[in-house]
Protein backbone atom coordinates (compact mmCIF):
# COMPACT_ATOMS: atom_id res chain seq x y z
CA UNK A 1 0.00 0.00 0.00
CA UNK A 2 1.38 3.41 -1.08
CA UNK A 3 0.39 6.62 1.31
CA UNK A 4 -1.99 9.25 -0.04
CA UNK A 5 0.05 11.73 0.68
CA UNK A 6 3.27 10.15 -1.41
CA UNK A 7 4.06 12.51 -4.35
CA UNK A 8 2.73 11.27 -7.42
CA UNK A 9 3.72 12.70 -10.64
CA UNK A 10 0.34 13.32 -12.68
CA UNK A 11 1.30 10.99 -15.53
CA UNK A 12 2.18 8.15 -12.73
CA UNK A 13 -1.41 8.41 -11.22
CA UNK A 14 -2.79 7.55 -14.90
CA UNK A 15 -0.40 4.66 -15.17
CA UNK A 16 -1.78 3.25 -11.92
CA UNK A 17 -5.18 3.85 -12.59
CA UNK A 18 -5.19 2.31 -15.93
CA UNK A 19 -3.27 -0.99 -14.20
CA UNK A 20 -5.90 -0.72 -11.90
CA UNK A 21 -8.74 -1.31 -14.41
CA UNK A 22 -6.72 -3.72 -16.02
CA UNK A 23 -6.27 -5.85 -13.23
CA UNK A 24 -9.97 -5.46 -12.41
CA UNK A 25 -11.22 -6.49 -15.85
CA UNK A 26 -9.10 -9.21 -16.50
CA UNK A 27 -8.69 -11.29 -20.11
CA UNK A 28 -11.11 -12.09 -22.00
CA UNK A 29 -12.24 -8.82 -21.95
CA UNK A 30 -15.37 -7.36 -24.17
CA UNK A 31 -12.91 -4.97 -26.10
CA UNK A 32 -9.77 -5.92 -27.62
CA UNK A 33 -6.73 -3.53 -28.44
CA UNK A 34 -7.20 0.03 -29.49
CA UNK A 35 -10.83 -0.45 -28.21
CA UNK A 36 -10.30 -1.47 -25.65
CA UNK A 37 -7.87 0.98 -24.54
CA UNK A 38 -10.73 3.47 -25.35
CA UNK A 39 -13.43 1.68 -22.76
CA UNK A 40 -10.76 1.80 -20.47
CA UNK A 41 -10.24 5.48 -20.35
CA UNK A 42 -13.76 6.05 -20.06
CA UNK A 43 -13.85 3.85 -17.05
CA UNK A 44 -10.56 5.83 -16.07
CA UNK A 45 -12.86 8.95 -15.94
CA UNK A 46 -16.20 7.90 -14.27
CA UNK A 47 -14.99 4.81 -12.57
CA UNK A 48 -18.29 2.98 -13.59
CA UNK A 49 -17.67 -0.39 -14.70
CA UNK A 50 -21.08 -0.73 -16.00
CA UNK A 51 -20.00 1.19 -18.96
CA UNK A 52 -18.15 -1.80 -20.00
CA UNK A 53 -21.20 -3.18 -21.15
CA UNK A 54 -22.78 -0.35 -22.84
CA UNK A 55 -19.90 1.37 -25.24
CA UNK A 56 -20.66 0.51 -28.72
CA UNK A 57 -18.57 1.14 -31.80
CA UNK A 58 -19.26 1.26 -35.07
CA UNK A 59 -16.33 -1.46 -36.18
CA UNK A 60 -14.21 1.28 -38.51
CA UNK A 61 -14.78 3.95 -35.80
CA UNK A 62 -11.41 3.81 -33.93
CA UNK A 63 -9.24 3.41 -37.25
CA UNK A 64 -11.54 6.41 -39.32
CA UNK A 65 -11.06 8.52 -35.44
CA UNK A 66 -7.64 7.87 -35.58
CA UNK A 67 -7.09 9.12 -39.38
CA UNK A 68 -9.47 11.97 -38.86
CA UNK A 69 -7.22 13.27 -35.75
CA UNK A 70 -3.95 12.40 -38.28
CA UNK A 71 -5.44 14.60 -40.87
CA UNK A 72 -6.13 17.44 -38.47
CA UNK A 73 -9.95 17.31 -38.41
CA UNK A 74 -12.10 19.82 -36.77
CA UNK A 75 -14.01 18.88 -33.58
CA UNK A 76 -17.24 20.07 -32.82
CA UNK A 77 -18.34 19.58 -29.46
CA UNK A 78 -21.99 20.16 -28.17
CA UNK A 79 -21.21 21.66 -24.77
CA UNK A 80 -18.06 24.05 -23.10
CA UNK A 81 -17.06 21.16 -20.64
CA UNK A 82 -16.50 18.21 -23.61
CA UNK A 83 -14.68 21.40 -25.03
CA UNK A 84 -12.45 21.57 -22.18
CA UNK A 85 -12.16 18.18 -21.20
CA UNK A 86 -9.80 17.73 -24.46
CA UNK A 87 -6.81 19.06 -23.46
CA UNK A 88 -4.73 21.47 -26.36
CA UNK A 89 -2.07 19.50 -25.58
CA UNK A 90 -2.64 17.01 -27.70
CA UNK A 91 -4.49 18.58 -29.94
CA UNK A 92 -1.91 21.41 -30.46
CA UNK A 93 0.68 18.36 -31.60
CA UNK A 94 -2.18 16.95 -34.22
CA UNK A 95 -2.68 20.82 -35.44
CA UNK A 96 -6.77 19.87 -34.21
CA UNK A 97 -9.09 22.41 -33.12
CA UNK A 98 -11.84 21.88 -30.76
CA UNK A 99 -14.46 24.51 -31.35
CA UNK A 100 -18.28 25.04 -29.51
CA UNK A 101 -20.61 27.22 -30.36
CA UNK A 102 -23.06 26.77 -27.74
CA UNK A 103 -21.81 29.94 -26.44
CA UNK A 104 -22.30 31.66 -29.55
CA UNK A 105 -24.78 35.06 -29.80
CA UNK A 106 -25.97 33.68 -32.89
CA UNK A 107 -26.16 30.61 -31.85
CA UNK A 108 -28.36 31.34 -29.14
CA UNK A 109 -30.30 33.76 -30.72
CA UNK A 110 -31.28 31.45 -33.13
CA UNK A 111 -32.56 28.60 -30.50
CA UNK A 112 -34.69 31.10 -28.62
CA UNK A 113 -36.54 32.72 -31.77
CA UNK A 114 -37.23 28.75 -32.82
CA UNK A 115 -38.12 27.52 -29.37
CA UNK A 116 -35.60 24.98 -30.04
CA UNK A 117 -31.97 24.19 -27.62
CA UNK A 118 -29.05 25.87 -28.55
CA UNK A 119 -27.64 22.44 -29.53
CA UNK A 120 -29.71 21.62 -32.30
CA UNK A 121 -28.87 25.25 -33.47
CA UNK A 122 -25.18 24.94 -33.30
CA UNK A 123 -25.60 21.99 -35.56
CA UNK A 124 -26.86 23.95 -38.39
CA UNK A 125 -24.60 26.84 -37.57
CA UNK A 126 -21.18 24.43 -38.26
CA UNK A 127 -23.24 22.08 -40.80
CA UNK A 128 -21.20 23.44 -43.85
CA UNK A 129 -18.01 22.65 -41.98
CA UNK A 130 -18.97 18.38 -40.87
CA UNK A 131 -16.95 16.94 -43.98
CA UNK A 132 -14.13 14.88 -42.09
CA UNK A 133 -14.81 16.18 -39.09
CA UNK A 134 -15.14 14.74 -35.52
CA UNK A 135 -18.66 15.81 -33.80
CA UNK A 136 -18.90 15.43 -29.55
CA UNK A 137 -22.16 15.19 -27.96
CA UNK A 138 -21.96 14.92 -24.62
CA UNK A 139 -25.22 16.55 -23.77
CA UNK A 140 -28.06 16.72 -25.89
CA UNK A 141 -30.06 14.66 -28.05
CA UNK A 142 -31.25 16.95 -29.79
CA UNK A 143 -27.78 17.42 -31.29
CA UNK A 144 -27.09 14.09 -32.59
CA UNK A 145 -31.05 13.85 -33.70
CA UNK A 146 -30.44 16.75 -35.80
CA UNK A 147 -26.82 15.39 -36.80
CA UNK A 148 -28.71 12.26 -37.74
CA UNK A 149 -31.38 14.46 -39.33
CA UNK A 150 -28.56 15.65 -41.88
CA UNK A 151 -26.53 12.83 -42.69
CA UNK A 152 -29.73 10.52 -43.53
CA UNK A 153 -30.18 13.55 -46.28
CA UNK A 154 -26.82 13.54 -47.37
CA UNK A 155 -25.70 17.24 -46.25
CA UNK A 156 -22.97 16.11 -43.97
CA UNK A 157 -20.51 13.62 -43.70
CA UNK A 158 -18.60 13.29 -40.54
CA UNK A 159 -15.35 10.78 -39.91
CA UNK A 160 -17.09 10.08 -36.68
CA UNK A 161 -19.68 10.74 -34.19
CA UNK A 162 -18.79 10.19 -30.50
CA UNK A 163 -22.43 10.50 -29.30
CA UNK A 164 -22.92 10.44 -25.77
CA UNK A 165 -26.08 12.33 -24.32
CA UNK A 166 -26.92 11.77 -21.32
CA UNK A 167 -29.96 11.78 -19.42
CA UNK A 168 -33.84 10.83 -19.29
CA UNK A 169 -35.36 12.37 -22.22
CA UNK A 170 -34.46 10.66 -26.08
CA UNK A 171 -30.62 9.96 -24.93
CA UNK A 172 -31.18 6.59 -25.16
CA UNK A 173 -33.51 6.72 -28.23
CA UNK A 174 -31.25 9.25 -30.27
CA UNK A 175 -28.27 6.85 -29.37
CA UNK A 176 -30.04 3.69 -30.83
CA UNK A 177 -31.04 5.28 -34.31
CA UNK A 178 -26.92 6.44 -33.90
CA UNK A 179 -26.46 3.18 -33.85
CA UNK A 180 -29.02 1.75 -36.56
CA UNK A 181 -26.97 3.60 -39.17
CA UNK A 182 -23.86 2.57 -40.62
CA UNK A 183 -22.53 5.43 -43.06
CA UNK A 184 -20.81 7.19 -40.27
CA UNK A 185 -18.79 5.63 -38.10
CA UNK A 186 -19.53 6.27 -34.30
CA UNK A 187 -18.79 5.71 -30.87
CA UNK A 188 -21.74 5.28 -28.42
CA UNK A 189 -23.14 4.20 -24.92
CA UNK A 190 -26.33 2.20 -25.23
CA UNK A 191 -29.38 3.23 -22.94
CA UNK A 192 -29.20 6.58 -20.67
CA UNK A 193 -25.91 6.77 -19.67
CA UNK A 194 -23.05 8.89 -21.12
CA UNK A 195 -22.28 12.72 -20.71
CA UNK A 196 -19.23 15.46 -21.63
CA UNK A 197 -16.20 13.64 -19.51
CA UNK A 198 -17.08 10.56 -21.21
CA UNK A 199 -16.99 12.12 -24.78
CA UNK A 200 -14.27 14.08 -24.13
CA UNK A 201 -12.21 11.15 -22.87
CA UNK A 202 -13.10 9.33 -25.93
CA UNK A 203 -11.10 11.90 -28.00
CA UNK A 204 -8.84 12.11 -25.95
CA UNK A 205 -7.85 8.73 -26.35
CA UNK A 206 -7.96 8.74 -29.71
CA UNK A 207 -5.02 11.60 -30.02
CA UNK A 208 -3.03 9.80 -28.21
CA UNK A 209 -2.68 6.63 -30.03
CA UNK A 210 -2.17 9.06 -32.71
CA UNK A 211 0.42 10.53 -31.29
CA UNK A 212 2.09 7.88 -30.58
CA UNK A 213 2.06 6.39 -34.21
CA UNK A 214 3.41 10.02 -35.52
CA UNK B 1 -45.22 8.11 -25.28
CA UNK B 2 -44.23 10.76 -26.89
CA UNK B 3 -42.35 11.07 -30.21
CA UNK B 4 -38.19 11.53 -29.79
CA UNK B 5 -38.82 14.66 -32.74
CA UNK B 6 -41.51 16.25 -30.66
CA UNK B 7 -40.06 20.09 -30.08
CA UNK B 8 -39.15 20.07 -26.61
CA UNK B 9 -38.20 23.55 -24.81
CA UNK B 10 -35.08 23.26 -22.76
CA UNK B 11 -36.65 23.78 -19.30
CA UNK B 12 -39.22 21.06 -20.50
CA UNK B 13 -36.50 18.51 -20.75
CA UNK B 14 -35.48 18.93 -17.67
CA UNK B 15 -39.16 19.56 -15.58
CA UNK B 16 -39.61 15.81 -17.62
CA UNK B 17 -36.47 14.21 -16.51
CA UNK B 18 -37.09 15.17 -13.03
CA UNK B 19 -40.47 13.88 -13.04
CA UNK B 20 -38.67 10.27 -14.06
CA UNK B 21 -36.36 10.03 -11.76
CA UNK B 22 -38.80 11.02 -9.39
CA UNK B 23 -41.13 8.07 -10.33
CA UNK B 24 -37.96 5.45 -10.32
CA UNK B 25 -37.05 6.52 -7.23
CA UNK B 26 -40.13 6.35 -4.81
CA UNK B 27 -40.55 7.40 -1.42
CA UNK B 28 -39.34 6.76 0.91
CA UNK B 29 -36.33 7.89 -0.17
CA UNK B 30 -33.17 8.05 1.24
CA UNK B 31 -32.75 11.73 1.12
CA UNK B 32 -35.04 14.20 1.54
CA UNK B 33 -36.26 18.06 1.03
CA UNK B 34 -33.18 19.83 -0.57
CA UNK B 35 -30.81 17.03 -0.30
CA UNK B 36 -33.20 14.95 -2.51
CA UNK B 37 -33.54 17.89 -4.88
CA UNK B 38 -29.36 17.58 -4.79
CA UNK B 39 -29.05 13.86 -5.71
CA UNK B 40 -31.82 14.02 -8.21
CA UNK B 41 -29.89 16.64 -9.65
CA UNK B 42 -26.99 14.42 -9.63
CA UNK B 43 -28.91 11.48 -10.95
CA UNK B 44 -29.97 13.60 -13.26
CA UNK B 45 -26.55 14.98 -14.71
CA UNK B 46 -25.06 11.01 -14.97
CA UNK B 47 -28.46 8.42 -15.20
CA UNK B 48 -26.37 6.87 -12.64
CA UNK B 49 -29.41 5.74 -9.95
CA UNK B 50 -25.87 3.74 -7.94
CA UNK B 51 -25.02 7.47 -6.90
CA UNK B 52 -28.10 7.43 -4.35
CA UNK B 53 -26.61 5.34 -1.75
CA UNK B 54 -23.19 7.22 -2.49
CA UNK B 55 -23.75 10.62 -1.39
CA UNK B 56 -22.54 11.95 1.89
CA UNK B 57 -23.91 14.93 3.04
CA UNK B 58 -22.59 16.98 6.25
CA UNK B 59 -25.38 17.94 8.20
CA UNK B 60 -25.29 21.76 7.46
CA UNK B 61 -23.93 21.37 3.74
CA UNK B 62 -27.37 22.34 2.31
CA UNK B 63 -27.84 25.49 3.95
CA UNK B 64 -24.65 26.23 4.23
CA UNK B 65 -23.94 26.52 0.72
CA UNK B 66 -27.30 28.10 -0.37
CA UNK B 67 -26.44 31.00 2.52
CA UNK B 68 -23.31 31.42 0.99
CA UNK B 69 -24.32 31.40 -2.78
CA UNK B 70 -26.79 34.03 -1.18
CA UNK B 71 -24.08 36.21 -0.17
CA UNK B 72 -21.94 36.32 -3.23
CA UNK B 73 -19.80 34.39 -2.91
CA UNK B 74 -16.46 32.70 -4.40
CA UNK B 75 -16.43 29.77 -6.39
CA UNK B 76 -13.84 27.90 -7.01
CA UNK B 77 -13.32 24.71 -9.25
CA UNK B 78 -10.49 22.31 -9.77
CA UNK B 79 -11.10 21.62 -13.51
CA UNK B 80 -12.21 24.19 -16.34
CA UNK B 81 -14.74 20.88 -16.56
CA UNK B 82 -15.95 21.71 -13.64
CA UNK B 83 -16.20 25.74 -14.16
CA UNK B 84 -17.81 25.12 -17.04
CA UNK B 85 -20.96 23.05 -16.12
CA UNK B 86 -22.09 25.90 -13.87
CA UNK B 87 -23.53 28.21 -16.35
CA UNK B 88 -23.69 32.01 -15.72
CA UNK B 89 -26.83 32.99 -15.95
CA UNK B 90 -27.76 31.38 -12.15
CA UNK B 91 -24.12 33.08 -10.87
CA UNK B 92 -24.67 36.27 -11.91
CA UNK B 93 -28.03 37.07 -10.47
CA UNK B 94 -26.38 35.72 -7.31
CA UNK B 95 -23.34 37.75 -7.96
CA UNK B 96 -21.01 34.86 -7.82
CA UNK B 97 -18.03 34.76 -9.46
CA UNK B 98 -16.72 30.98 -10.56
CA UNK B 99 -12.63 30.52 -10.88
CA UNK B 100 -10.35 27.82 -11.85
CA UNK B 101 -6.53 27.94 -11.88
CA UNK B 102 -5.76 25.03 -13.44
CA UNK B 103 -4.94 27.06 -16.55
CA UNK B 104 -2.74 30.14 -15.18
CA UNK B 105 0.88 30.46 -16.10
CA UNK B 106 1.89 30.68 -12.40
CA UNK B 107 0.13 27.64 -11.08
CA UNK B 108 1.37 25.38 -14.21
CA UNK B 109 5.11 26.94 -13.86
CA UNK B 110 5.02 26.27 -9.99
CA UNK B 111 3.54 22.93 -10.15
CA UNK B 112 5.72 21.94 -12.92
CA UNK B 113 9.06 22.76 -10.14
CA UNK B 114 7.35 20.77 -7.52
CA UNK B 115 6.68 18.23 -9.48
CA UNK B 116 3.16 18.19 -8.34
CA UNK B 117 -0.42 18.43 -10.12
CA UNK B 118 -1.45 21.80 -10.60
CA UNK B 119 -4.95 20.66 -9.16
CA UNK B 120 -2.51 20.75 -5.72
CA UNK B 121 -0.63 23.49 -6.63
CA UNK B 122 -3.93 25.71 -7.61
CA UNK B 123 -5.07 25.46 -3.78
CA UNK B 124 -2.28 26.80 -2.62
CA UNK B 125 -2.66 29.83 -4.83
CA UNK B 126 -6.30 30.81 -3.71
CA UNK B 127 -5.37 30.06 0.12
CA UNK B 128 -5.71 33.67 1.13
CA UNK B 129 -9.37 33.81 -0.29
CA UNK B 130 -10.71 30.72 0.38
CA UNK B 131 -12.78 32.18 3.99
CA UNK B 132 -16.57 31.80 2.54
CA UNK B 133 -15.71 30.19 -0.19
CA UNK B 134 -16.81 26.91 -1.72
CA UNK B 135 -14.09 24.52 -3.17
CA UNK B 136 -15.36 22.39 -5.88
CA UNK B 137 -13.57 19.09 -6.54
CA UNK B 138 -14.55 17.24 -9.27
CA UNK B 139 -11.41 15.62 -10.23
CA UNK B 140 -8.05 15.86 -8.31
CA UNK B 141 -7.97 13.86 -4.92
CA UNK B 142 -4.55 16.12 -4.77
CA UNK B 143 -6.78 19.21 -4.48
CA UNK B 144 -8.83 18.20 -1.87
CA UNK B 145 -5.88 16.85 0.56
CA UNK B 146 -4.28 19.89 0.15
CA UNK B 147 -7.26 21.51 0.89
CA UNK B 148 -7.90 19.08 4.20
CA UNK B 149 -4.71 19.78 5.17
CA UNK B 150 -4.78 23.79 5.03
CA UNK B 151 -8.18 23.43 7.02
CA UNK B 152 -6.79 21.21 9.52
CA UNK B 153 -4.22 24.15 10.08
CA UNK B 154 -6.54 26.33 10.43
CA UNK B 155 -5.53 28.15 7.69
CA UNK B 156 -8.58 28.56 5.65
CA UNK B 157 -12.13 28.13 6.17
CA UNK B 158 -14.15 27.46 3.20
CA UNK B 159 -18.15 27.49 3.80
CA UNK B 160 -18.42 24.27 1.44
CA UNK B 161 -16.25 21.76 0.42
CA UNK B 162 -18.02 19.50 -2.90
CA UNK B 163 -15.59 17.56 -2.59
CA UNK B 164 -16.42 14.30 -5.83
CA UNK B 165 -12.52 13.61 -7.15
CA UNK B 166 -13.27 10.76 -9.81
CA UNK B 167 -10.49 7.95 -9.97
CA UNK B 168 -8.62 4.90 -8.80
CA UNK B 169 -6.13 6.41 -7.08
CA UNK B 170 -6.45 8.23 -3.58
CA UNK B 171 -10.31 9.72 -4.40
CA UNK B 172 -11.99 7.66 -2.53
CA UNK B 173 -9.43 7.48 0.42
CA UNK B 174 -9.25 11.77 0.28
CA UNK B 175 -13.30 11.74 0.45
CA UNK B 176 -13.43 9.29 3.26
CA UNK B 177 -10.84 12.32 4.89
CA UNK B 178 -13.31 14.88 3.68
CA UNK B 179 -16.40 12.90 5.74
CA UNK B 180 -14.25 12.33 8.43
CA UNK B 181 -13.99 15.99 9.34
CA UNK B 182 -16.85 18.11 10.33
CA UNK B 183 -15.26 21.85 10.55
CA UNK B 184 -16.07 22.74 6.99
CA UNK B 185 -19.46 21.31 5.23
CA UNK B 186 -18.89 19.08 2.36
CA UNK B 187 -21.01 16.79 -0.18
CA UNK B 188 -18.98 14.01 -1.14
CA UNK B 189 -19.41 10.46 -3.10
CA UNK B 190 -18.21 7.87 -1.19
CA UNK B 191 -15.99 5.32 -3.28
CA UNK B 192 -13.97 5.97 -6.42
CA UNK B 193 -17.25 7.93 -8.42
CA UNK B 194 -17.35 11.04 -8.99
CA UNK B 195 -16.61 13.90 -11.48
CA UNK B 196 -16.68 17.47 -12.76
CA UNK B 197 -20.32 16.91 -14.15
CA UNK B 198 -21.28 15.80 -10.68
CA UNK B 199 -19.34 18.58 -9.08
CA UNK B 200 -20.99 21.59 -10.79
CA UNK B 201 -24.47 19.89 -10.75
CA UNK B 202 -24.46 20.63 -7.08
CA UNK B 203 -23.84 23.95 -7.53
CA UNK B 204 -26.81 24.74 -9.79
CA UNK B 205 -29.11 22.99 -7.87
CA UNK B 206 -27.96 25.10 -4.73
CA UNK B 207 -27.87 28.09 -6.51
CA UNK B 208 -31.50 27.10 -7.91
CA UNK B 209 -32.99 26.97 -4.24
CA UNK B 210 -30.84 29.86 -3.33
CA UNK B 211 -32.99 31.91 -6.55
CA UNK B 212 -35.94 30.65 -5.62
CA UNK B 213 -35.59 31.76 -1.98
CA UNK B 214 -34.47 35.34 -3.15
Amino acid sequence: MSSIYERLEPGEIEKRSFAIIDAEVPELRPFQGEEWLVVRRIIHTTADFELLSLVRFHRDAVRKGIEALDRGCLIITDTEMARMGIPLRRMDQLDCRVECYMGDPEVREKALRDKTTRALTAVDFVLHRLDGAIYVVGNAPTALLRLLEWVGKGKCKPALIVGMPVGFVNAAESKELLAEQSDIPYITIAGRKGGSALAASVINQLAEIALREQ
